[in-house]
């Protein structure tokens, strides 16, 4: 079970998590040049975005990342239940001087039913990609590995993470209950046992075989340290960038990381449709009165009117209502650029080990 | 901050968590003797049972030991809320040929308000004394303190810990999300960050100036060994203790533990009236329909028909309605003695300390 880091010549047993629309391909590229993996997010775009992205991380770098991509199943339009939704939000829009927009579009194509998107990848050949939220056809996969790409598959149980093993994957992301963002479940509609990312990656490295590779909370190099004990092959640490300077998060945003509502990150899927961990802002306050028992439309419809509020919010001077992803080591995010974080991180794993 | 293992004299990390009802004194004396620090929790008896687990424990090691007691606030009775219980109990109770009880009691009372057992520990001097739910008054830590006991308290955020510390406790118990039995938030009305282990320990050790004690999913010497390199001090198990001879879990228990709901374990509060993780049994899967809504009695008076419940299907040989708690560690449960699992804990941290 050789590590899927060796391969690709990453030396340190650390990867910047793709969060998109905060992280960057010059994100990326600090952290690869640091001697970590970088890794871009092009859920939120097309393939002419990724394409972008992808040709400015390699502007910056010449080493391997990572591009990640969304693989849930397309959404289902629903106009009465977007209608409500709509309806529910009117009086929130109201509060900035806006209307909500008169109807909602899925505003991202699935990778599942994205062929510009494997064209592109298979064309311009990332060192790594990563699925969340699912898994693509054995064609596709079967199309990115022959181009030479190295894939990871996200898992919140064992049975996805064994469906990534039989799909053919290199290697899992564990992602843990704690981590920011999107949690990655296949079926939105399925019981979720929540694990935590130490039962899971200890639950993975055991059971699955293939590397692991764990996610959740893990903000320094004693985390790094822990996740190696229980058997992962590395860490996948989001959190941690986001306040660094390459990060896209505004001001808003990073002021959020850094208060006091970094120690009471929630799970919302009002923001987009799917469930995301997040800092406690004006969005997921709704839960309590204007949203409350709504029905929410699906990925990504929701996330359609969650933009259009953010953004009329903003005009105003309200930066709350923004996408604030972060996970449950929020409370120890630093400010550093990200290649400083990356050897900050590699001398306390060593300091970690040595002990 | 020296060590409260090293100070009482246990050369382990390890400590096996008190579980009221599945710890037995015979379990507590067979992990001292091993070099770990066993437990009994007394939450579930009084002064007088009390006594006689301590005596036991005694009995069988002349080594350290903890006792552990609930500290949350004295039940609240609402003989309307009860009466609506039972009612909605009462088809259940007569699929096993049972009526449910015609009223329901605090069975346990709490440390809060319990003088003899205060006396007891005072008299008895057990090593250690740890509080779950919350922590007892000045004047009480003041006594157990003076009678040379190591106290400890749990915490499931940084503001119980502060408490803790604040209250002069030795070192704060990190109770994960993941953790197995009753979630010991002190205040079960409170908005709960269900921190995760990984990230409620390296938060307590980088910002609480006592040593921490990790629990929650930690069954092998790579889970040890992870949480140390999270700056803990120790690990506790319990899950992992369940399967061991010495428990006192039942057939029906020992058979749910080791069959696939351990990938599954769940919060409720249906059993006992305070939340606590717990294998998927007939009794948790009440909420989806008889008890689906109902208002849940206070701790521990729900606890009074749970266990009528429990023993009224035992009788007919349904064994799925005790309180079957375990962690998200538990698809890693092992059966063998606990001085073995202790010596195998050990072997497997050193090797995991030697990588």
């Amino acid at each position: 079970m050789a590590g899927v880091l060796q391969r690709i010549g990453v030396e340190l047993p650390i990867i910047q998590a793709p969060m998109a629309g905060v992280s960057t391909p010059q994100m990326a590229a600090a952290v690869t040049e640091a001697g970590a993996l970088g890794s871009i997010g092009v859920a939120a775009t097309d393939a002419a975005g990724a394409r972008k992205m992808i040709e400015a991380a390699r502007s910056l770098t010449s080493g391997p990342f990572n591009v990640n991509v969304f693989c849930h199943r397309p959404a289902s339009a629903d106009p009465e239940r977007e209608a409500a939704w709509l309806a529910r939000l009117r009086p929130v829009f109201a509060r900035y001087g806006a209307e909500p927009p008169t109807g909602l579009r899925e505003i991202y194509r699935t990778f599942l039913a994205d062929p510009a998107m494997v064209d592109l990848l298979v064309e311009t050949r990332p060192a790594v990609v990563s699925f969340h939220f699912g898994l693509p056809s054995a064609a596709v996969i079967g199309r990115l590995k022959g181009a030479g790409i190295v894939l990871l598959s996200s898992a919140t149980n064992l049975a996805e993470a064994e469906a990534g093993v039989a799909a053919g994957v290199d290697a899992i992301v564990a992602q843990g209950y704690e981590a920011g963002g999107h949690r990655g479940v296949f079926d939105p509609e399925a019981p979720d046992p929540r694990l935590g990312v130490l039962a899971l990656t200890r639950l993975l490295a055991r059971k699955i075989p293939r590397p692991v590779i764990a996610a959740g909370a893990i903000m320094d190099g004693a985390g790094v340290a822990a996740v190696l004990d229980l058997g992962a092959e590395a860490a996948q640490l989001g959190t941690a960038f986001i306040g660094c300077p390459e990060s896209s998060a505004d001001n808003f945003f990073r002021e959020a990381l850094f208060g006091p509502g970094a120690a009471a990150t929630e799970m919302t899927a009002l923001v987009s449709g799917r469930l995301a961990r997040s800092l406690p802002n004006r969005f997921t306050a709704l839960k309590d009165a204007e949203l409350k028992g709504a029905a929410v439309p699906d990925y990504p419809i929701t996330y359609d009117a969650g933009k259009a509020l953010a953004a009329a919010a903003k005009a105003r001077g309200e930066g709350g209502y923004g996408a604030q992803w972060a996970g449950q080591g929020a409370p120890l995010a630093r400010a550093m650029p990200a290649g400083e974080l990356v050897a900050t991180l590699a001398r306390e794993l060593a300091a970690a080990r040595q002990r």
